[in-house]
C-alpha cells in the first residue's frame, strides 16, 4: 500500500484511535459562528472583543497576572526566553535535547534572538534535578521545562521532583519557564488544579489547538510588566494580527468541550497502552502513559505495519494509526488519546489489533 | 462628545464613508464555512488543502515563480529582506523613513534580524531615483517600495520613475522588494495587469485584509529558492501554523468580491476627495488621490471635529471619519473608500460634509 493509499483508506475511517474526529472546514467554521462568543464585536489587533475576555479568564484559571493570546507556541516561548535574558542581561538559557526549540524551530532562539543554549541531561529520559544542578557553574537567565515532554512520549516527572527543579532553579536566581503545549493533559496526573501545577513557574505557554482541537494559536502567562514586554516583541516577530477572534473562539470552544473529559482520555491511553503491551513486537513508550499520550514502537518494517494498518482501515473503517516513522529498528508511530478512542471498547481494539499485528 | 460616546455612534451608524460594510463575527465565519473553498480539506502546517491551490493561483496571477502564506506582512518583509541580505552578505536594507518597517514594527529589522536601515528621502514626500543614487557609496542588499505609500495617503510614483528606480537598483546588484501591503489599490492607476506591476520587483508582499477585508494573513512571492527559504524564516518566526485554511478562503472571497470593484472605489475616493477639498477648512493629501485612499487634515480641532462627525453619526446614522488625531495644527483622518461610499451620493456627502464642516 502506497503512502497515498495510506491517506485516503484513513480519510475513510469512521472509527479512530487517535485524537478527536475529524471536523470539516465548514463544521469548524459554524461552531464559532454558532457560539455564544460570536456575539462579542472583533477584536482589534488583539484588544478588545472575546479576546480580552477570553485574556483575562484564562489569567484567572492559571492564577497569573497577566494572560496574552499569540499565534503560535514558537514564537510566545522565544519571547519568553529572550525576555527573561534581557532581564538578567544573560543570554544563557537550559532546556532538554528534545525540546521544541532545540528539535523544531530551525535554531531561531539563536537565529533571531541570539540566546545561547545549555542542554539537560540526555535526549531519550527526563532531564533531572542532578542535571541541573550540573550545570551550576553556568549561571542560567531561564529554564525551559516541558509538561509532559512530547518528544519522551509525554513522560512527566513526579511532583516532588518538578518542585525540587524549580525550587534549585529560582535559589540560583534562574527563571522558569512552562513550555506548556500539552499542559491540559498532564492535569490528571498531577491531580491538581492547573493554578497549582503552574504555580512555581515565571512564566507558562499553553496551546490551543492539540487536544483543544481548536485553530492556531496559543496563551502565554506571567507578570502584568513582562506580558507587556511580550506584546511589543509579538509585534516585531509579526505576531500582533488586526484580529484573533476565530482563534480564541475556537480555544475557548475546546476548553468547554475536552476539559471536563481529560480523565476520560488519559484512562483510555492506559487501557489502550495495555492493550499494545501484550501484543508480541510490540513496546510501547512510556510502559505506563502519565497522560493521553505514548509512543509506540513496532519491531516489524514501517512498510509493512503501513500495510496492516491500511488494510485494516479499508476493511474495517478504523484507523489505528495515524503515521508510522522508522526508527532503527523498525517502525514507531506517536498516540494521543482524545474522544473518538471512547467509542471504541477494550475487546474492540484488542481484535483490531491482533489482526493488524498478525498481518504486520 | 467622549471617545467611547463617537464608538458607539459609529457603531450604530447605518452607512459609511470609509471602507466596507462591517460585518459581525458570525457572518464572517459563515462566508468562509458556505464558500466553495470550504469542500476542501485542511490543510496541515500550510500544505495542502485550500491553501496550496491558492498559493499555486496566486503565484500564476502575478507570474511569479512561488508564493507563500503567511500570518502577517511584517513577518514576510523582514524575512524578505534578511534573505536577501543574507545571500548578498551584506546587511544594508533603504527603504523610506515612513515605511512600516521603521514606524509600526519596533525595530525588529534591527532587533531580531540585525539588519542596517538606509533611509531614502524625507518623510513628507515619495522617495526618489536620485534618492537612491545618493546613496550610491553604500552597496544595498534590497531596496523596500511601497506601492502605494500609506503614510503619505496612499502617494504613488509615475510608472516612468518607478522603472527608472528598480532599474537602477538592479544595475546596482541591489534587489527590489515590494510592499504591497495595498497593492491591489494601485492598479487602476497604473492601468495595467497586477503581473506588470510586479514584474521588476525580486520579492513582493501583499495583505489579505486591509481592502479584501479578510482575515489575518499576507502572501509573499519570488523565485522557488528564495520562496522555499521563507518558509524556514516563517518557522523561526512563529509563523508556520496549523491551519491557515480560514485566512486563505477569506482572502480568495475578498479578491471575488473586491478586485472587480477597485476601479468604482478609486473613482469613488476622487469624487469625495473633490468634496472634502471644496470645504473650508479641509485639507486633502495627495490632492489628487491615486488610489482608493486620501489624507484629511482639518483646520479645526480633534475635539471639534469628533464632536461634529459623531452628532452628525448620532443624527444621521452616517459615519463620514472612523478617527480623528491631532496633527500639530488641528487634526487628520484617513480616508479608504470601499463598498459602503458606493451607497452614498455625491450629493448626499456633500451635504452631510457640509453639516459637519460647518458645526466643527
Amino acid at each position: 500500500m502506497t503512502q497515498e493509499e495510506f491517506t485516503q483508506a484513513a480519510l475513510d475511517c469512521d472509527h479512530f484511535l487517535p485524537g478527536h474526529y475529524p471536523r470539516s472546514v465548514a463544521k469548524r467554521m459554524r461552531e464559532i459562528a454558532d457560539s455564544p462568543y460570536a456575539e462579542f464585536r472583533s477584536d482589534m489587533y488583539g484588544n478588545g472583543g472575546f479576546v480580552s475576555v477570553f485574556e483575562q479568564e484564562l489569567a484567572e484559571l492559571f492564577e497569573k497576572e497577566a494572560c496574552v493570546v499569540m499565534p503560535s507556541g514558537t514564537m510566545a516561548q522565544q519571547i519568553a526566553l529572550r525576555i527573561w535574558a534581557d532581564q538578567a542581561g544573560n543570554k544563557n538559557v537550559a532546556f532538554h535535547p528534545m525540546s521544541h526549540l532545540h528539535t523544531h524551530e530551525h535554531m531561531a532562539y539563536r537565529e533571531l534572538h541570539h540566546l545561547d543554549s545549555q542542554l539537560l541531561g540526555e535526549p531519550e529520559r527526563l532531564f533531572t534535578l542532578d542535571d541541573l544542578a550540573a550545570l551550576s557553574d553556568v549561571p542560567l537567565s531561564s529554564v525551559l521545562i516541558e509538561l509532559p515532554q512530547r518528544d519522551l512520549g509525554g513522560q512527566l516527572p513526579t511532583w516532588d521532583e518538578l518542585g525540587a527543579i524549580t525550587r534549585y532553579a529560582h535559589e540560583q536566581g534562574t527563571k522558569c519557564h512552562l513550555d506548556g503545549a500539552r499542559l491540559w493533559e498532564c492535569q490528571p496526573y498531577y491531580g491538581r488544579p492547573l493554578a497549582e501545577i503552574v504555580a512555581d513557574f515565571d512564566s507558562v505557554y499553553v496551546s490551543f489547538y492539540k487536544i483543544l482541537g481548536g485553530l492556531p494559536g496559543a496563551a502565554l502567562f506571567g507578570p502584568a510588566d513582562f506580558i507587556a514586554e511580550t506584546r511589543i516583541w509579538m509585534r516585531r516577530h509579526g505576531g500582533n494580527l488586526p484580529y484573533m477572534f476565530p482563534n480564541a473562539i475556537a480555544a475557548k470552544l475546546g476548553m468547554e468541550k475536552h476539559l471536563p473529559r481529560m480523565a476520560s482520555y488519559v484512562a483510555k491511553a492506559a487501557e489502550v497502552a495495555a492493550i499494545f503491551a501484550s501484543m508480541p513486537g510490540v513496546r510501547v513508550d512510556p510502559a505506563e502513559p502519565k497522560t493521553n499520550m505514548m509512543h509506540l514502537h513496532f519491531s516489524a518494517s514501517k512498510e509493512a505495519m503501513r500495510d496492516a494498518f491500511g488494510d485494516l482501515a479499508v476493511r474495517e473503517k478504523v484507523l489505528l494509526v495515524g503515521w508510522l516513522a522508522d526508527d532503527g529498528e523498525g517502525c514507531k508511530t506517536e498516540l494521543s488519546i482524545g474522544e473518538a478512542a471512547l467509542d471504541l471498547s477494550e475487546a474492540r481494539i484488542r481484535e483490531l489489533l491482533q489482526l493488524a499485528v498478525a498481518t504486520g
